[in-house]
């Protein structure tokens, strides 16, 4: 073999190679930036001894024999994702790197010439590779529409090459490196400044890639150049990139500004979860990398060990089925059972401190990276340390700096029930136009839920793969959301040149007590001239059976308004307690700012004080319960108008209309209650247990709302609207009885 | 203990006891209905021993024990059901049951005291009871609002007596059966002839009902009426149930008349599915209490061992997670989980030859009667007989002599793609006016799906519980089903008692080659004048994943026409090949039978002469292509219009509407391909492999179908419509080529 006589030869002629060949000394460093010479050894110590280890290794085996079976093809670039040269080039990336790695791990040769003909195929053909023909991205790249996806291409393939680095002789390096590598690197650079000279996880997997070969061929001037962006670099100030986000960033650029800017100091991402996950890999894989050549950077200790945090921060966005919360631009469906968290969760255990609780993430997994850190998560889990994930309620906050609004989650139990309320920053360009909204989960089941994108992300048919029209016009609006909608505009009017200047602010978060947790925040900007204050509670108490989810959206304005408050309840209707008209033809609901994408299925009015109406789903009935008047319009909404080519789903909302209205206070409570089996044909606690819901005191200082259930008991809710600090001692007189508490609010039983 | 008193009392005075006294001699002999004394014995010698049995048993007596710490509560009937005093009054037989098994396994005198309290509670209270003060129902009963639950009641409650018989005194049981008993078997047969002297699920449960307290108390008379209802009996020949299905029976009543009639010889009960789950129970319990008690009879033997039968066509007649094809009146998701088929599937193993498939259903239930044929599965497990339930193409006559239509199921692989073609009788008044409708699956997933029925059994807030009147006005009609409509009319107009005259016929069944699997049928009552033979094929070809589907139904009219074909696709629209335009606002279809809810979301013509639609559904890729003309109207529906109470799903549609014609064949594809996960965000094979669907013959002889793929290969089908014999030779000159081939269809590749 090969690498065997290379490695005699070192042996034999090492006094004249020390002496004389430092540049082939180095070339026996390799590979030195995902695996290691070291971890290589004791990887092959451990073979055959760690079971999910070696189960990650053979599935790995069978998926790169059979792609060798099936031969090598480097079609010329044509298609947009979804298509088959994307998706080819896109399979090549990915079996090149597992290729590398079975090389360097089993030792036989057919990996590195598999490796080395296709590397050299494209080579032959990115030599006169124009730009890739379709013309949609502002950056396009060559061997797919997008530089993006070139980039995704060298972070895998650079590890590839990493691994056959020694096995190759230096002329073949040296002509890969020349027609291919450092080409390609300052094509997705150098000449694509717009691309990769910004805030964004587009560059930073631009970043990550240069770094990564740069790390490979030693070539420094990559490494600086992925470490700190391209100097001087002028890019219009108004140009904008596809999804409508501005490219201009002030001048940062670079790894490590991508590292400062986005990530909060709680590790969350401001862009939201999705893409969280997808910048995760290039995050993780550039840092380990750096810290196996370069560990005087200390990485994972940047920033106070930000990566670390976020891959923590990130579990915690998750719904108990491990999926994330589609906060702003996200698909539905992706989880950390994607290969990025994979990553991701290895080397968070093996560089950060090795925390149990990860290896049972990893367990859900169920395989693991073939490296060092994989190796790690191996031992740990064979080695009986796993510990469940206990996810817990947490405040993330958003912005570099942390001052920049947040996300906060309230869990109970074994999330039993999950309110995940976002009072963020915009999100740069994949951000949503919903500021205090929510969403609300039983387990992995959605009760209310958050619409996500518009987008099916890598389906051809679908508008290329890519982001769909209705993304700007329903997802991205604020009536998409379950938050206020003020006189039938978004928030920011949907400018993002607006809503990127601002944010909400926490007013409150307490999650100490299980039976009561409270999260609270402002917002003054979205709708200038109101302020919006929304305080969620999740309330376990005697005599339910669940959780209930307590609502108190406060809202002052200077002027008046008509406010829309949607529900996007997940189900079948199953009980109203007011009348309501179906129309006889369906309408759109408006015009504009998403309305148009409504079809009005029902229209009435409230009753009397409290509105409720209650819906089945997954075999668990919900009800809601709102104080309204009888002045309250009620709308059931579906969503698909002006939708020509069946983009969006045909799903069901619930809408609180509160026309020429000043300042008003919604006050809802969401519960899950009972469940039916269709196999039995028991339906068990059907009905709601709340029998009244009221305001009783609502003034700029204090709000109360008292809530009582079907056995009479009943228990208020104080909240101070104005001082939300822990040890600021309250005193007020409501219906005629005195309180007095300490901190931001009081929950107690009214004694009859 | 009072029960080991009255043994020791057996045996001191054996001899006194058996001169004189024979009517404590008998009483001696419970219990002898389900349980048997010679059946308990073996129980007990088996406890602690078999895993199944004992953990059923122990499940059983928590769920008993929680009860029993709860009381006893006998309110005062008022609620349909869903309400409280019906689910009350459902649980209370349910545990009294249970309570009656518990006393005899465990010898814990607890048990039969609180059987004896309730019952005295019953009986104290049924002296005087009036009949329930609901009126909707056809026959009211007391405990319930029909005289069905009433004897669901008196099934149950009839083993718990059985179990304490021996226990209670001679005068206790005399109170009971006069006071209790005896007038409760009297109402709801003699007092509610038009519900208990019929051929119909009500009635099998008010025979069985009747029977089994007959046979508890030996009561001949009871026993009598029981197995061949009531004599002279006059109804009201035009008189109809609730469900709109005729009273008058011709004279045909009682437990025999309804094994003989409803099932076909093949054990398919012409209600279908749920409602033959349903029935279950009665006829089963029934049958081993008559096996134990009268083993005279031979019942199991009955009709060719019918009931054995009907158990293994009931299995035959799921989906892959066991879930029942939702034909005529069914609601999703009733399983073989469902406890009257832990019942039916204990007792076809115990009685019907052991057959060892069954195991792997119970298996798969997890839990097992607390009886002989519980202890017999629960044994077969424990000694490793369990094999795999195989469930394969089936064809399922339909009436009583097997001579009424059917269901024909094909099959490929392990349930990887199931057909459900429907051509059977009218079904009585569960029956839908669709015939040679289909639904499609994939594993437990609907492809093309069947409506199943309006209702939300037992829930209370949806209509009590009972049928929506949507029932009638969407779900029998014939445009809820995934066949043809004419003229926008349903079947027989709608009308029961034309449908109730027809069935249509087979043609052809043949699922002897697993390539290719056909099944065919006529019909020629539904719309009087117009024939439709339809034909449907499961085709598993060189080049296809999957097998796909192909649908070939061909119409001859004595007039012109309007065809509507709809095709109920589940899932979302990934792409069409044509253009359609959709409306500023939704109208419904049309007016009645059906149309009224049915929303046009979209509106074209055919491009060519292949129309593709293709959508996507829980990861999957599905295509269809129908062979059109230009002048072929294409829709996307909606379900929904005209649905007040939102008592309908909002599924998807697509209809195929061919105006002004008289004689035509409508063809189609269903595919099955690729896949998409959101986690790894790859879409394979989204595309369908057909490119080309056409009709290259069709002549009052023979229709022949070629099929083209993406690879140029074509295959043709050439179908004999007027002879099905397997033995006749045929010889057909299509496209300027002969073919020669014996049997009713051929289907084989064309050489280019």
């Amino acid at each position: 073999m090969r690498k065997k006589n290379n490695i005699n030869l070192f042996v034999c002629f090492a006094w004249l190679l020390l002496s004389f060949c430092p540049v082939i000394v180095q070339a026996q460093d390799h590979p030195k930036l995902i695996l290691t010479k070291a971890g290589i050894e004791q990887i092959k110590a451990e073979l055959g001894k760690v079971s999910l280890f070696d189960a990650s290794l053979k599935r790995l085996k069978t998926e790169v024999d059979a792609e060798i079976e099936f031969g090598i093809h480097t079609p010329i670039p044509k298609d947009y994702s979804g298509g088959y040269t994307h998706a080819r080039h896109k399979t090549n990336f990915i079996i090149l790197q597992k290729a590398g790695v079975l090389f360097q791990i089993l030792d036989d040769e057919k990996y590195a010439i598999y490796i080395k003909d296709m590397l050299f195929q494209y080579e032959a053909m990115y030599k006169n590779l124009p730009v890739h023909p379709k013309t949609r991205s502002y950056a396009r790249g060559k061997l797919f529409w997008q530089c993006l996806n070139d980039s995704n291409w060298l972070v895998y393939v650079s590890q590839a090459y990493d691994c056959i680095y020694d096995w190759l002789s230096k002329k073949e390096r040296k002509k890969l490196e020349k027609n291919l590598f450092r080409p390609f690197a300052d094509f997705i650079s150098i000449e694509n400044p717009q691309f990769y000279n910004r805030v964004h996880n587009h560059s930073t997997w631009g970043n990550a890639a240069v770094g990564m070969i740069g790390l490979v061929m030693n070539d420094d001037e990559l490494i600086q150049r992925a470490l700190y962006g391209i100097n001087d670099v002028k890019i219009d100030a108004m140009a904008k990139d596809n999804d409508g986000g501005f490219i201009q960033t002030d001048g940062k650029a670079g790894f490590l500004a991508n590292l400062d800017e986005p990530f909060s100091p709680d590790g969350y991402y401001t862009e939201g979860p999705y893409y969280q996950r997808y910048a995760m890999y290039p995050f993780l894989i550039f840092a380990e990398g750096l810290h196996n050549a370069k560990p005087e950077l200390n990485i994972f200790g940047y920033k106070d060990s930000v990566l670390l945090k976020s891959v923590n921060a990130l579990v915690n966005l998750s719904d108990a089925d491990g999926e994330f919360f589609p906060i702003n631009d996200g698909q539905k469906g992706m989880s950390y059972y994607s290969r990025e968290l994979v990553t991701a969760v290895d080397i968070a255990y093996h560089y950060g401190g090795h925390n149990p609780q990860l290896l049972s993430i990893v367990e859900n997994q169920g395989r693991v990276l073939l490296d060092d850190s994989g190796l790690a998560v191996s031992l740990g889990i064979r080695d009986g340390k796993a510990k469940p994930f206990l996810k817990k309620s947490i405040n993330l906050s958003d912005g570099s700096d942390g001052k920049q609004g947040g996300v906060g989650i309230l869990r109970y139990g074994n999330e039993d029930m999950t309110l995940v309320f976002k009072y963020a920053a915009q999100g740069l360009s994949h951000g949503h136009y919903d500021k205090l909204s929510y969403s609300l989960y039983e387990k992995g089941d959605e009760i209310l839920q958050d619409y996500g994108l518009a987008r099916f992300v890598n389906i051809e048919q679908k508008g290329g793969g890519n982001y769909l029209k209705e993304n700007k016009t329903w997802a991205k609006q604020t009536i998409a959301h379950n938050t206020l909608v003020q006189n039938e505009k978004s928030n920011f009017q949907g400018k993002y040149e607006i809503g990127s200047k601002h944010h909400s602010d926490l007013y409150l978060f307490d999650a100490s007590k299980a039976e009561i947790q409270v999260v609270s925040a402002k917002e003054t900007n979205a709708y200038p001239g109101t302020e919006m204050h929304r305080t969620m509670a999740l309330i376990m108490q005697e005599g339910f059976e669940k959780p209930f989810m307590l609502d108190i959206l406060k809202v002052t304005s200077d002027g008046t308004n008509q406010y829309d408050l949607p529900f996007y309840f997940v189900g079948q209707v199953i009980k109203t307690n007011f009348d309501y008209e179906v129309p006889k033809t369906l309408e759109p609901l408006g015009e504009d700012n998403g309305y148009q994408h409504l079809w009005t299925e029902g229209c009435g009015n409230a009753i009397g004080e409290n509105t409720k109406l209650s819906w089945m789903e997954k075999g668990r009935f919900y009800t809601l319960t709102s104080v309204t008047s009888k002045d309250d319009e009620l709308r059931f909404v579906r969503i698909g108008a002006n939708d020509p080519e069946f983009n969006l789903r045909r799903d069901a909302g619930f809408i609180l209309r509160r026309k020429d209205t000043q300042n008003t206070t919604f006050v809802s409570v969401i519960e899950s209650h009972g469940g039916y089996s269709p196999v039995s044909e028991f339906a068990i606690d059907s009905n709601s247990s709340i029998s009244n819901l009221k305001i009783v005191y609502d003034e700029e200082k204090y709000t109360a709302i008292a809530i009582k259930d079907v056995d009479e008991n009943e228990h208020i809710l104080i909240l101070s609207n104005t001082d939300a600090s822990a040890t600021s001692r309250h005193k007020s007189q409501i219906n005629g009885k005195d309180y007095q508490w300490t901190g931001p609010y009081q929950y107690t039983k009214i004694s009859k």
